[in-house]
């Protein structure tokens, strides 16, 4: 039984990468999805579209250009692992959790202890709290193999 | 026909208190809903139910009492107000807005246009981006009245 | 027991005058909804978010902000009246039947014979078909009064 | 990953088919689905069950056998695409986009820009706008091979 | 807390005056509803729109005008009550049960012991079986005012 | 693109045999599923559980096995086909048919004109009415391969 | 802006009644609603539709007909309290957790703290675990009045 | 067409080996799931995520880590088979069955007839009630194979 798991938030570390190389490590039947994350590629989603003179609008072409991405990878994934870090608003990853609370859809925080109070109530709604990559692979291993 | 309305975000400045106002200066037939917007309250909802040596677990009891009453106003409102200002991660806001998006509730944001950028996600998924709580004001009068 | 009609469609005609005036001139329990009928409003919606250059994003602004109202009564509803008329494209209203549809929301369309064919898909979906204000009036007094 | 798109509307010009093509060319893991394409056969699906004397009727019961196909299609796809054009009223394809935004489907818009103004409704929902096929390819890509 | 229920089936004797009585006579705070039970007027429902020269399609009107007031009914009531008798087919009757499971609304079967056996599936979705209207009204009296 | 048919009802023809032999013919992509069609069988379904003394309670636990198969099978077939027959009650065809109408699961039925008027509820939410399993052969022709 | 609360499980002690004199004593918008909480007539309540010889369909009948009203409790509820007790299996209580649970209904679980361990999966899907009524109604007064 | 039956409750004796030695045996078509079945893994599989000091949050968390698993293969089940025991509390099992049954998704319980009485509620939601793990094998070829 394969497993597919939604990577969302922060883009400027190695975390997805450290994920999906420990689930190949241990064979995991896990198949990983994600949003655009090169940042620039992303921000200018919308502009084959045509260019927009003004920001708000380029912004919202362009997101909504991701948000077909996103929103039918998050529907369609069994799990979510959603990444924060300090220095970052990433109101994104946010929004993401909230979406997939709604949905009943299981996700996994990762971030460090330092910005456990800000993130309470993303937490709270959580399956659980990694402080690490390596964490989140062992928690699906074991979900994923029940070993 | 009554209306709610569910003002979700920043709690240090009286935004709130402005649309309500606006609101009864119109006779609006709109009820508002908020969380517990009292910090030091909100941070010890779950004190009552035991103390907690552990940061992480007292912020986690006190946000599932919290997610009582807000995921249940969130689920009776017609529309929400999402409100960010710039030196708060607010994150729980950004998580309200994604559960919004999830449920197809329709949301309005209220934000600065400096933060546009790091909110397009948020925004791209609102029905309006509002910049003042008048702006929000007239919003609900038109939507509400029809006038 | 109260029902609560929804009016979409076509809006430079007296049909929805026509079709209240019946149900009080019968004391039917019926409330009606209806989006913003005043052309001008409705185009000008979003302007009071701050005005925009582009067409296409001022139409965009404004059709959202007409959304927050047009989609919460059409979700609250029991009964939808979608109006066509020959001369207007009307895809809102098509739309807005597509959106009844989709949620299992019972709708009656009004329009005359000559646009049977191109409403095909639109009045297969519908509960009925009605060509006068007068025979809306009939079906609603028959359905909400049982006599 | 595979990705579903259903292509709704115009049946005149060869749109579905440059999309087709510009994602065969490009290898994209896509499946493109669509109603019956051909106007008269379209016209008939009913006839096979017996001819009917009323053009009403007989619109009518080809339109229920059509929506077999296009209901059970659209609720299986990941993405659709919406095409107007200027000379047709399309209502149809207007009942698609709305039913799409009740199932939270995302969809693109697909017209020249002289009917964006009737159109705003359309739009609005939508999480595209594209006026030629080879934007339309171009956003599949980009949401499907994320590069 | 009031109650609402949907007596659906039979209407050729007086069952559901007999629980209407009942009901009354112990103060229940429930309100009875129901499709519209004068056969004829019933099956003429749909003349109002226009006359029909087949028969299949003057049917057809008329069922799906009553199916505004019916679907409308189910979905708002708390528990349906639904009749048999055995000389009719009713297949109505169990097209509502049918609607009833699949919502996950509860219903209680009227109808005697002779025809328990081609009722077999009707019956095992349902929440009881009862044979008299008294038995109906006992049971609503015991779970409206849980003595 | 493969899909699932549903067979509901009547057990006493080989209208089952008739349909997946015509599909067979033209080498349609469908699978087709059904109840339990050998009567005894299916009245025993639950005496593997211990026998009853009581015929009320032997048909509840039989159907309720039937059960598991039938509303596993509803929900996942694409479009259903409901049979009926004038001499039978067949009220388990008409509690699919209902089922399937609040699931917005399409379905066909398949029944001789001399019942059309007391099947005109469940004829109004089907999406066509075949007279022959040859009809549904082609029906299901057009819709699942377009031509 | 009332609030329905649901109150499930161990009927041996007056928690109820100290829940409800609580949230009376301070006034709260409150309405409670329960089971049926007299065992015997809770055992009874399939009697009035006949008598059974079977303890298991006796059992099966009453259980139903008390599924009436509890299904409807728990689905119109805002918040439910799940109760355990040491010395009883309530698995009608865990049963009504886990059905609150799906629904993404909040619940309040309410035991001493030496079952802690068996019932774990049911308190990591509670939004908070009580260990005396008053605790509840504290809880509940800054749910429902925000103070 | 392949089943996904999920096995929930009681880890003590090899009722799971039986059925599916049972279901291997006679090739039916079917996959099973489960939860981590190894107690001692399943109470510790939190703690790959930190150690806790205190009882309750090492329950907590372990319990969520499993419930990502749970609550996954639940939803993707098409039966569950809930086992019971006499001398355990199992609430989980029980919770797993209302979890089951707001969801739909049919399930059979299996126990001794014993616990029957206090069992009432669970098996009044269940599609059948087994004894033995032979009967649930029974059950499974029948519902699945249609012999």
């Amino acid at each position: 039984m394969n497993w597919t798991v939604y990577l969302s938030g922060e883009i400027h570390t190695d975390w997805r990468d450290q994920i999906e190389q420990g689930a190949k490590a241990r064979s995991l039947p896990v198949t990983f999805t994600s949003a655009v994350t090169d940042h620039a590629a992303s921000d200018a989603a919308g502009d084959m579209l045509g260019a927009e003179a003004v920001g708000f609008w380029r912004d919202h072409k362009s997101s909504k250009v991701n948000g077909i991405r996103t929103r039918t990878l998050i529907e369609r994934c069994d799990v979510a692992v959603v990444r924060f870090a300090e220095h970052y608003k990433q109101w994104n990853a946010a929004f993401d959790a909230g979406f997939c609370a709604a949905l009943g859809k299981p996700y996994i925080t990762l971030h460090d202890e330092d910005i456990v109070h800000p993130l309470k109530e993303v937490d709270a709604a959580a399956m659980a709290w990694a402080q690490t990559p390596q964490q989140v692979v062992e928690i699906l291993a074991y979900v994923v193999t029940a070993r």
